[in-house]
């Protein structure tokens, strides 16, 4: 695989150096803490979303590591202490992190992944982290709709030109295959992290020859195993279509080559791929697969196969790799517990007048509970580290919110979410590959129930909080209007 | 500055070397082409745009290079002539490009840029070109709305956790900078761009401290010239304020610092921030400043403005890096000529039913008409490459549509918008500096007309063509309608 990283240790937020200078200067510099990422709520106002990004993290936290050239502008700042500086010189992460693998199904208030570290190392790391799993995370929970959308139909993301730069197209691809996507139009993404690039041509190819018909054959003959061609250049139904049925016909006929594509770029999908279905079967080629990339999401091909479009595969592009429809995943990275000099994990909550923002204390864990008869995803419980789910035993889960809403659940299995990713600093995990990745999140879309699943108006997945950690967050809000 | 860059060569769509490969087997190979790069519309249906990208293609285009790797990568895809492949090994840009300076005004239809070069170079660079000026202008764009809606007041960029990957986080900060913020909470952006980067705390800080009084007085001990406090992470009125006057009273007046602030992040602005300057006032801070930073866009601070919000600066987030509202700028690359073998530059057009695609063929440069006396704006003029404009004598414009509207102007200066960018492969540009792209921008907008900076419904500036373009472009779409 080409490597195509760098090191950007210095990709963080100015403030989580001055935090980290000032924790540095105070007993804080020996304390012990834990943060949660976690996000409020699902993209597009959906059922779920897909995380992702864990492995781009690995590499981060691997390869932290301060310049010379760094310190020095640090220095330049005038802000910073000179221990400081030398602390920052042999900077290297030497903490925990267990994260929800790649892939997975997520709901809003689940720790995606929890650090625990010297205040320092966790605090400074926020940034990366948040950015690499808000981003991908977002992509791929797009790709999940625009998968499930097309209804078995192939995707490929087409979007590098209109992403948000290189790493935006790269790892947006990289995101897009693991939700769904099965292929990519960006090169370097296949070279470096295996996701299958394919593609043909652009209207430029067409308007380079002097006719279209002699574009659509010079290609043909040169591609005769990969000849989709694009026929809207000019127009699809009086020049495209019938030009590449010859080109098809004088070229990939005489060969034998069964395998031929068109593509429409524009114009009225439904109309003109009913129109050229017909065409293409009357000429003989109803093997000819139909190609459309016209600003497509996941509402726009939901409704072409209602209306009975022919389409066979789908080339989405900036409403794919911008997430155009809600182009932002709120991943949150907060402290969650500080431990005492004698080893005991003390929850931590941030209070606000926005109840929805009120964080959910304490070093957690959480389980996801499947139905043992079908494997269905029934419900999440995120408790306190310490607890153990026997799942061999009924168990009564409740809303945390509405707290009467109970159901005892049985003939259930429960699985822990998060796994160890790094133990002192040091790699535990074996990232798997991307096919691995991409398997598994079609995996767990499958073990979601419909209502899981509906674009509109899903059904709210069940996370519920332990009875133990309820009661601590309880108390702790308790108290803290008490004191007011 | 530090050196951040990488090779980024094999970011490209894999139909750009499909096409490439397709060129280099037939007489195309030998054929010099045009290209032009523009964009339809406005983001968020404003009156303009901000250019930007420019520099990060530059560079592109200098490190154009392929690896021993990308070549044994593109020879397992089994699709690419063993030439072809030999070529690209010594694959260099030779061409010619022209482009519009970063920072620079732009409207729906102008030739942002403009690339001559062989029909293999000028294709494979497509994607690329395309991501960077599609990426950068989106955010300069998205600040220079964001900061006419401040009134003067500055703007932070502090989007890095919501940026799709690195580069988004990265060169958005560059781009927000050009388009009017002042400064970045990115540490990075300033070691490698000069973007000023500055921040304080999260709520973090104020959680690891026994009391937020603790947390207030101990940041003012270690960042007494630079102690701007989050004030909301219990509750702000009743303790983040009191505190955060308490801290400045203990610390700071005794040492005679005058400078202090407090963030607010969440909770209604206006309400909170009326409140907090009153209480500052009364308790003798009338010099402390107030920063928002919640889900701000240009929409709410306008609207925060008109409603008496007592606001000093903003941070603004996911709403500017990800240009949520709308997240695409859709810039294009097409082909506008081919030359023949005497050098004859022919022009090219693609067709559409769609009339708005249509595009604007030949091998252009653009003129804006500006009002002699007061410096405005008053129009642009997309003329055929060998035109030229004498400024000294009137001019009749028309609208390329609606033909019937002309208008004679004099009193007028005509500049060229493009710049030779390369010559014949060599880079013949100085990159300003970009503090002076950022002025440079400043001075575009204020010579813009108010009609044309309004948010809604703005003025649309005129973008005419000259008589000679129109006459060409209106001929070829009669004489291939005549085909048809």
């Amino acid at each position: 695989m080409k490597d195509i990283s760098r090191n950007l240790t210095m990709l963080c937020d100015y403030y989580e150096l001055t935090m980290a200078n000032g924790y540095f200067k105070t007993d804080i510099k020996d304390k012990t803490v834990y943060f949660d990422v976690f996000y409020r709520n699902n993209p597009d106002n959906g059922g779920y979303a897909i995380v992702a990004g864990l492995e781009q993290i690995v590499e981060y936290v691997l390869d932290l590591k301060f310049t010379d050239e760094d310190i020095e502008y640090l220095r330049s700042k005038k802000c910073f202490d000179e221990d400081f500086l030398e602390y920052l010189r042999t900077f290297k992460f030497n903490g925990d992190i267990w994260a929800i693998p790649e892939g997975t199904v997520v709901f809003p208030g689940e720790p995606l992944m929890t650090v625990r570290a010297s205040a320092m190392e966790a605090q400074f790391i926020e940034t990366y982290v948040l950015m690499m799993i808000n981003h991908q995370s977002l992509i791929a929970t797009k790709a999940s709709r625009l998968t499930r959308a097309a209804k078995g139909r192939a995707i490929s993301e087409f979007g590098s030109r209109r992403a948000h730069g290189a790493d935006a197209a790269i790892l947006g691809a990289r995101a897009a295959y693991i939700g769904g996507c099965g292929a990519t139009a960006c090169t370097i993404v296949e070279e470096a992290y295996g996701v299958p690039a394919t593609g043909t041509m652009a209207h430029a190819w067409v308007q380079m020859f002097d006719t279209e018909y002699e574009a659509f054959k010079t290609y043909c003959e040169i591609y005769p195993d990969n000849a989709t061609l694009l026929v809207d250049t000019y127009n699809v139904i009086e020049s495209g279509i019938p030009n590449a049925i010859k080109a098809f016909r004088e070229v990939l006929v005489p060969k034998g080559i069964k395998k031929c594509g068109i593509r429409i770029d524009s114009g009225d999908v439904t109309y003109l791929t009913k129109k050229a279905r017909k065409m293409l079967d009357d000429a003989g080629f109803d093997y000819c697969k139909i190609i459309i990339s016209n600003s497509m999401d996941e509402y726009i091909i939901r409704e072409l196969i209602r209306q009975g479009a022919e389409i066979d595969a789908f080339g989405v592009g900036e409403r794919l790799i911008t997430a155009k429809s809600d182009p932002v995943f709120g991943g949150v990275y907060k402290l969650c517990a500080i431990e005492d000099n004698d080893g005991n994990v003390n929850p931590k909550i941030k209070i606000s007048e926005n109840v929805g923002k009120i964080t959910t204390p304490h070093f957690k864990k959480i389980y996801r509970l499947r139905n043992r008869e079908n494997g269905k995803a029934e419900a999440d419980l995120i408790c306190v580290y310490d607890e153990v789910i026997d799942d061999t035993k009924p168990i009564e889960i409740f809303d945390p919110v509405h707290t009467w809403k109970r159901k005892v659940m049985e003939n259930y299995t429960a699985t822990e979410l998060q796994v160890p990713i790094f133990e002192k600093g040091k790699l535990v995990y074996e990232l798997p590959d991307i096919k691995a990745i991409r398997q598994h999140c079609a995996d767990e879309i499958e073990g979601m129930w419909d209502e899981v699943r509906r674009f509109n108006n899903p059904h709210n997945y069940y996370v519920d909080l332990s009875e133990k950690l309820w009661k601590i967050k309880d108390d702790m809000i308790s108290e803290y209007r008490k004191k007011k």
